[in-house]
């Protein structure tokens, strides 16, 4: 391998790595897990929204034969913890004085199966003392309202940078409140025009395929290993040991294949109830929660968004500031972390002199809502691209050339103290624009038919996000590569161990990637911020090149040549025209039980408190968006003729799996836009199963769907790479609202743009 | 902990760190594992010692309710290498050719139970065309006799650096000779006197209480998972990739507690025929041997030992020539390298002007001899320990004094290229004749009672091993120790941990040692040649102090202080009068998901051309003993009155730990001496089972039985700490012998010294 001249692994189509065992369904998944003497769990979901619990009876279903364990609030001791939480511990595992949510956990039974457990959990009875329930971000924050929380739960407040803070509670019902300032609000002053414009944002659940999952068992008492379907196990094993009072080395979290996450697979689900289960009968105990329990576990977050903006009749942007209100359901979750990136970015991508922004976690008698793909970036890009074309029509200018006028430069920080900007987002917006024919339909238009264009923005990678990786080749070239990132469908595996093939000069196929276990796996953040690549990529980066120098100055010192002079070549020492086997030379030193060289990579964004997050972000992620679509005036339909998405990869390290987490994401961007969404009626969840929650199907695919992977080459990850698998998310929903405007003139602030709603914005504007 | 003062961990007597596991009854070993559909295996074995295998017919076995799958050779394709060993590939999965000992494996079965495997095995009809046997070393060196192999099996010599070598298959019926000189054999006409002697030494089974087992399964078809009862498991890693033609990482063995090895479980044993199993039936599969099938397996070597040695009157000694024949059984397993130990070995810690060595590995028609405590020292101790007597009396001089006069000094290399004694021989020798009251003794001594003294003597640490160990440290300060050396009951678990927390300043408490998977512990060559401390200790040693300086750098740069200014000290970082905690300057830094340190360490004895063995020894391992003892002239039996043995652990980690190796050898030596001994009829064994073949008992203990550790400080390993484990066991049987002889005026020049042998020597003599 020369790596300067040519890539022989990184850039090529390949079949990703986990295809064969998935096709085969060999593939391993938590629920494929079986432990002799296992038992199994389920749980009693509260029927009532807020109630304060006055009484259990578990005593008939503790008779229940098959029942080894019923836990209700009376078997939590002093020994355990009862709440968890990410940065608030307010969610219990089991209800202790009251339950929050139709569907909030009252019980667990663990029995020989899941018949029996079901049958015991309708032995159980529960006395509640009904309270007013708060359905809505409006009703929680009215006067008045019913408290979810008397007192405030136990939190912690990050340490945030230059212009960014934030407080826990407060005001009654709202957990926790994101802020952020630069420049001078008196800038609104000098502006042509101010527009505030009120945006609704829907509230789906990530519909992951596999549901969540774990099998736990104790080991001599004192130590838990637990299975899980999860995305960052090294925070859970953390959060374990806080809740069940253990050292980490007492807490092995194992993370086999994960069948979807979407941000919904973080911190504690599954795990408490079935690790205390396991505890309280002395068994392996597996709990598998069902679809609908799915629904009833995380979701996303429903917000309002409230958008003042200044802005010269020029079309330059000034000033901006923001109120948004996350509907955070019963329990804070990884709201206040989604506050914050929402707070942050609720400006878009474009310049200002003056920025201010608050965000609000509010609770709410509903589903807990915690990460969701695009993190805070799906509700901003939403409003901020929604009222982008607004102000534009507002102005009498074209919106693709608002945007434009007023997109930060390649290399511009987003706000003071931030990184630069590594995508050319003009080369990215004209893209989308010339494949959707933006100006000759601009020029021409269709009856009933409209274009729109968008543009979402997220600083990916997360917050101060530190990953660790190893590499290990054995005697005769077999590469371990060790990390913690999980694979759940983005395709991360065979993209990070396509880098250390590339690296090591070997093909692909040497690299296994090693199952997760926070015994020895490498230590990771979190499989989220589609950080895999910008974060742990450069991680495994460092580790492979350290890994071949490493081989290189062994072979140098062999051969009696300088390093410089040799090049790794398929476990073979090229020097000059010669290619030395790697093996003997290894067993002539090292003994005829070889060897493996082994290295590790760190990598960590550097703290900076000039930062308002006060690390510069890893990289900016960006989904570049339009669609074509036709209105049915009589019904309110949109069909979208065409959608085009497009992502910077920076350097596509599989285009296939580039391609798919683009076209992926803009898939569940196009079930938002139009029709996918948690319907409450009140506090009741009114479509919480499969069959009345509609997810896009191939029938709802545009009749053209387009999508054109960048790869501008400025990324922070392996050869120029930056993450994918959220940008496309972003931008689809807005470039259908402005297609929508641009067809009819009607603006839409609400989502989905389901037929009724715009069939009456449709007759509210005839 | 300021550690150049005090140590706060090392050198106390600590409870074991598995104790508590293994006292309740928790501690995990291989056979208790079960899996879901996991079957049991049993082997057919061969009744008959030597024939030609005409044909098997296994169709009523496999036909037998609750069989799964029948193993023979006729199963065997060309997608294995049917052939393993560690030198010299000889020894066949399931008989292909011929059967080569009673005992040999013919065929295997999988079946529900272990009940129905045996069943079947019954009905597996074999036809064999007897062959002569050959049943003792003099046998198979004896013209016209029978070849086991009529080929030479394909083998490797390994590189030897100045007077050594080596040539596979010299002979008919001898697989392997090292051969060692240095000096010229001319002195030997300078001599005064020329000795020639010739000992017998006899053969032992290892006798652990775990039987060999190993529990394997397949994952998708081309990935093994075995976990074993073994003390290699990268070496057995790469074996069982060269025999099943897998790459390495797909292939994990794990090792659980293993319950005793004394070197026998290196290298394949129970591993490929469950693994073949589990691959024919497509489901888990346990074999698990019996104990009687134990001593089928893997024994001790028989030996002859012929010495030639040159001495002046004065007593100096001159020049020594050697001739050892080891009994290798019908597989050569770790034939070659005992035979190059032994071979090494067998001057003794004696200082010459010339040495000429040849050790033979003779192939006979029994249980295949192997890898034992001591791994040739204790032959060649019993050889050159009792001729040490023999010449000293024969001159005239005292044996201790003869001893005192040619020791080599401290420091002194053991023949040229050598690295220098680590032990001063002549204080441990003084210490155990004070001790046995040695000089009162001669001066005044008893009726039907003697006094002897011995040296054991071997090279410690294995030859070329590196090694490499992995510390990482959690947020809260919960220490991960990673390393491959196998708690096989020698504590080393408990030792290692102990360096791990004294370098950290932590409790031994905190320190958890890891779970052994070759997926992603450390590599180790193997738990042998106690190296446990004096090799790998040195890499736990350089990982810890590596992570310590990785602590204090990072809070140095925290606290803006120099690192040397800080110290560690139970997870806090002490500061003067200070003592702050770093979890919390951990998150601040890293974020609230906290972090790992992770350091590695490595350790590999350099490879030196002019060192007989291409490396110099890691450390020298010595064993001093002394025996008081009564002989029954009726009877001949012996009675030990008392027994000291004393080692040199440099600096004892945990004292109680280097007592029990200690006294474990010595007692083990113990049966040795006096009555444990595999006894064959021809090819016969006629004891092999545990009531039969009797080890040690408390009631076999001496009256007074001393054991002392010395330290004296010269290891090379952690805190100047060396190997313990085979030191005790190597002058046991020559110090009795020795009395026997200062009793009696009889030597008993065999093992072991049995109330026949010694009668029939003492009225042979009388």
């Amino acid at each position: 391998m020369n790596e300067s001249t040519r890539l022989d692994v990184v850039g090529r189509p390949a079949r990703r790595k986990d295809a064969g065992e998935k096709v085969r369904g060999k593939a391993g998944y938590t629920t494929d897990i079986s432990l002799p003497g296992m038992l199994h769990a389920k749980v009693l979901r509260s029927a009532i929204a807020h109630a304060r619990l006055a009484g259990i009876d578990a005593s008939a279903a503790r008779e229940l034969p098959g029942v080894h364990a019923v836990l209700t609030r009376d078997e939590i001791g002093d020994d355990i913890a009862p709440t968890y939480g990410y940065f608030i511990k307010d969610q219990p595992i089991v209800a202790l004085d009251k339950v929050r949510y139709e569907g909030d956990t009252v019980a667990a039974v663990a029995a020989e199966t899941e018949a029996i457990a079901d049958a015991a959990l309708r032995l159980i009875e529960v006395e509640y003392e009904e309270l007013p329930p708060v359905a809505s971000i409006e009703d929680a924050l009215s006067d008045g309202a019913a408290e979810l929380f008397e007192e405030a739960p136990m939190g912690i407040v990050p340490a945030y940078g230059a212009g960014a803070s934030a407080e826990l509670r407060p005001r009654s019902n709202v957990c926790y409140r994101f802020n952020y300032e630069t420049g001078s609000p008196d800038v609104f002053e000098t502006c042509d025009h101010v527009f505030e414009d009120t945006f609704h944002f829907s509230r789906m659940q990530h519909f992951h395929l596999e549901p969540f999952a774990a099998v736990a068992q104790w080991l001599d008492g004192d130590r838990i290993q637990v299975s899980t379907s999860c995305q960052n196990p090294f925070a859970l094993r953390k959060e374990l040991g806080r809740v069940f009072k253990l050292p980490e080395n007492n807490i092995s979290v194992r993370v086999p294949f994960v069948g979807g996450g979407f941000g919904s697979k973080n911190n504690c689900k599954a795990e408490p109830i079935a690790i205390l289960l396991a505890r309280m009968t002395g068994r392996p105990v597996r709990f598998a929660l069902t679809h609908d329990e799915n629904f009833l576990t995380n979701t996303q977050h429903a917000a309002i968004l409230k958008l003042k903006t200044g802005v010269m009749k020029d079309g330059t942007l000034v000033a901006r500031d923001s109120e948004i209100f996350l509907d955070s359901g019963a329990y804070s979750d990884a709201s206040p972390l989604v506050a914050e990136k929402a707070g942050y970015r609720i400006p878009g991508p474009y310049r200002y002199r003056h920025i201010r922004t608050s965000c609000y976690c509010v609770m709410t008698n509903t589903a807990p809502a915690g990460p969701f793909r695009g993190f805070g970036g799906t509700q901003t890009s939403w409003a901020c691209e929604s009222q982008m074309d607004m102000i534009a029509g507002r102005l009498g200018i074209d919106p693709l050339e608002f945007r434009m006028k007023n997109l930060i430069d390649l290399g511009e920080p987003f706000v003071p103290g931030e990184s630069g900007m590594d995508s050319d987002l003009r080369e990215g917006l004209e893209l989308v624009a010339r494949e959707i024919g933006y100006r000759e339909r601009k020029r021409n238009p269709l009856p009933n038919r409209g274009v729109g264009l968008a543009l979402g923005f997220k600083d990916g990678g997360g917050v101060n996000k530190p990953a660790q990786a190893r590499v290990k080749v054995s005697t005769f070239g077999d590469i371990f590569l060790h990390c913690g990132t999980v694979e759940i469908g983005q395709g991360a595996h065979s993209a990070l161990a396509a880098v250390v093939a590339e690296i090591l000069g070997a093909p692909a196929g040497r690299v296994r990637y090693m199952p997760i276990n926070t015994d020895h796996t490498p230590f990771d953040q979190g499989t989220n911020a589609s950080s895999a690549i910008s974060v742990m990529g450069q991680a495994v980066e460092r580790a492979a090149r350290s890994l071949r120098a490493q081989v290189l100055d062994f072979a140098a010192d062999r051969l009696g040549a300088e390093p410089q002079d040799l090049d790794l070549e398929d476990w073979h020492i090229r020097k000059g025209n010669e290619a030395l086997p790697l093996a003997p030379m290894i067993m002539g030193y090292f003994g005829g039980t070889g060897w493996e060289f082994t290295a590790d990579g760190f990598h960590k964004a550097e703290t900076d408190h000039a930062a308002p997050l006060e690390t510069q972000c890893v990289f900016w992620e960006l989904g570049w968006g339009a669609a074509d679509i036709e209105v049915d005036p009589d019904t309110g339909l949109i069909t979208v003729h065409k959608l085009v998405v497009s992502g910077d990869a920076g350097q596509a390290i599989n285009p296939l799996v580039c391609r798919g987490q683009d076209e992926g994401a803009a898939v569940m961007g196009l079930g938002q836009a139009l029709f996918e969404e948690m319907v409450y009626d009140g506090t009741r969840l009114m479509n919480g199963d499969a069959l009345a929650y509609r997810v896009p199907m191939a029938q709802d695919l545009p009749q053209e769907f387009v999508s054109i992977t960048q790869e501008q080459g400025h990324g922070p990850g392996p050869f120029g790479a930056k993450g994918m698998g959220e940008g496309g998310m972003l931008p689809v929903a807005p470039a259908i609202a402005n297609a929508l405007f641009d067809a009819t003139g009607v603006r839409v602030a609400a989502l989905p743009l389901s037929p009724p709603r715009v069939k009456a914005a449709l007759e509210k504007n005839s």
